[in-house]
């Protein structure tokens, strides 16, 4: 994997770049349609390619490694193969995962978490190392370092011991990549991840630690779970500015249209969230004007196409009350369209946000969208 | 709508045509994908086109009418323009639903159907008039009169008033409909339906008295209900036998590959059915070689095309094991690949009787591939 800076913004900490990885380039800033179980929902692979334009898709390690299961993912020679998307991919380590789903049988300790499986109640071992044994065979082209991800709101005490544990466990991460090699043709890159929940002088020393194992790229885990926008705002600046600017960095999990364009702004690369999808199910659509309700009794014959600034079949061959229909009558095309169209608008966004950084026009470009994308239309 | 006939096999009473419509050219023996409430069932429009090559949906009076309303319709410029399908649609009249759906407060008499919805419980009421009217406003290219269809078993007397009552119906469908004009600029052509249940005496009155009023297509309903298929064949064979052979005839509700074969072979020239979708959902498979259920052991690191015979970006570029995960972990994505997949091979195969046809090879050909559709893999 190579990182190349391309632009930097003049007025803010905005920076263009490019992530070439042996399945092709990511442009940054960018945005990672998630597809937990080796699908983004609801959406073809063709349709993420030619309609969203997705440059780098997300699996989830906690699901694949429990369905369809390591043996399977191997030989169809690793997820690439499997799901057909040959461009780029990244894994979550499961971290997330084996406390939010798996949270009633696990049981942590400083070697890994043992935990039943939310399918079946199997019981299962993650470690660092088993964590990465199972990237490999999975076989994304940027994998995550196993962490515990600590919920908001978390006392200090813990916050200090987990982000310290997630530390080891980085390094045994470190020794066990290191020393494996790609079950496939293709390299791959390890991402640490920062944590330390809310507090401030954790968050530093976290994201000073991550920066001393000189990684390919580094993340920011752990936020945007609860705590207030603006404190979210203000670790990734104080963690931002500590990371390496050479490096891509990564914020897990972030969030909204505006939250993305205030955090390219304090100088994050990539973003991942099932807001896009898991919202356009309930009928929320981003467009160009601002966010629409469309269960709203306002669009019932607004026959004007979903969003006629964003091109692309979905977002304006079908019309808001065609697609207020289908969500009201739960027709699964309801939530095909407004995945597609969500997942179009996003990475729509984060293409416009280079453009403007290259331009160097991002913070008035990114003032006057700010408002339209805040407003409920 | 005119009707050309092409071809005549020498051997069955299979034939080949082309019906003409203002919304394009439906070439028969063909088979309509089921768009109840104006959406097939987890595939975009284009994929309708583009991968399945549907020439004809259908949509429903009953669901239409119910949602979004008939305002909301016209307001669209009719289905058409609502759900953007420009080629040609065909509306069931609701006469099946009012009974199935809205089955417990329902009020039948001579006049028509007091009905409650099934999705608020508000009151209507259909009358062949009113059904005629509706589906003006609808706009489908194809529409069909207001019938009873009868449930199987049915006795004797009761399918006998009951297809009286569906002729006196006729009667009224057809001075209504003759009595007033489409409502947007292209024709729209009625379609009679012969009932009488599984009796033989009432199936050919019926079609004697559905043939008299040399409508531009007949239908056959009240089959596929339940009765054994070869009860089926042998009324469907007796009432086409009746029907006016220069003019299209529609059997409703049916069926599976072997039915559709069978059936075309006995001269019926459409058909419709929500079994590939609804099947599709449930994880069977329909494939050249043979019925496939995608959820068994089986198939779990089967990395082959889910049909690579078929050709089409779906059955080609998806595997079954992949296609396999997906229905099992209830990820919509299973739901739309094997759907799409399905109406590729109804309309395939419907597309391949009609080459046979033309070419002469029918029942030969017929004979080689029902061995195969019939098989479990
Ligand atoms: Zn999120
Ligand atoms: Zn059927």
């Amino acid at each position: 994997m190579k990182f190349h800076l391309e632009a930097f913004d003049p007025s803010t900490k905005a920076r263009a770049g490019r992530i070439e990885t042996d399945h092709g380039t990511i442009q940054t800033p960018i945005f990672m349609p998630v597809g937990t179980a080796g699908s983004v929902k609801a959406v073809h692979q063709r349709e993420l390619k030619d309609d969203v334009k997705a440059q780098i898709i997300l699996g989830n390690t906690y699901h694949l490694y429990l369905r369809p299961g390591l043996d399977i993912i191997q030989k169809a020679g690793g997820l690439h193969g499997f799901n057909g998307w040959d461009r780029p991919i990244l894994t979550d380590s499961g971290g997330y995962q084996v406390y939010s789903l798996a949270g009633t049988g696990r049981k942590i300790n400083e070697s890994g978490v043992a935990f039943k499986s939310h399918i079946d109640g199997s019981v299962h071992t993650f470690t660092p190392e088993r964590v990465m044994d199972i990237q490999r065979v999975i076989g994304a082209d940027i994998i995550m370092a196993f962490d515990e991800c600590t919920p908001y709101p978390c006392d200090y005490g813990y916050a200090r011991s987990s982000m310290e544990m997630t530390h080891r466990w980085l390094e045994r991460c470190c020794v066990r990549f290191d020393s494996t090699d790609s079950v496939y043709t293709h390299r791959q890159a390890l991402f640490p991840i920062v944590q330390g929940s809310v507090y401030k002088d954790l968050r530093r020393q976290s994201a000073e630690t991550i920066a001393s194992f000189e990684r390919e790229g580094n993340a920011i885990g752990g936020l945007s779970v609860g705590e207030p926008a603006e404190i979210m705002y203000e670790l990734t600046e104080d963690v931002c500015d500590i990371l390496p600017k050479d490096k891509p960095r990564y914020l897990m999990g972030v969030g909204t249209p505006a939250n993305l364009l205030e955090c390219i702004a304090l100088g994050v690369d990539m973003f991942d969230c099932v807001m896009p999808t898991r919202n356009a199910r309930n009928g929320m659509i981003f467009t160009t004007e601002g966010t629409i309700n469309i269960r709203n009794e306002k669009w019932k014959d607004d026959l004007s196409p979903i969003d006629k600034n964003l091109g692309g079949y979905v977002s304006t061959f079908y019309s808001k009350a065609y697609l207020r229909h289908l969500i009201r009558s739960d027709e699964m095309l309801g939530a095909q369209i407004a995945s597609v169209h969500n997942l179009t608008f996003y990475l729509w966004l984060v293409g416009q946000a280079r453009e403007q950084i290259v331009a160097g026009n991002f913070l008035s470009w990114k003032k006057g969208i700010e408002k339209k994308l805040m407003q409920r239309l």
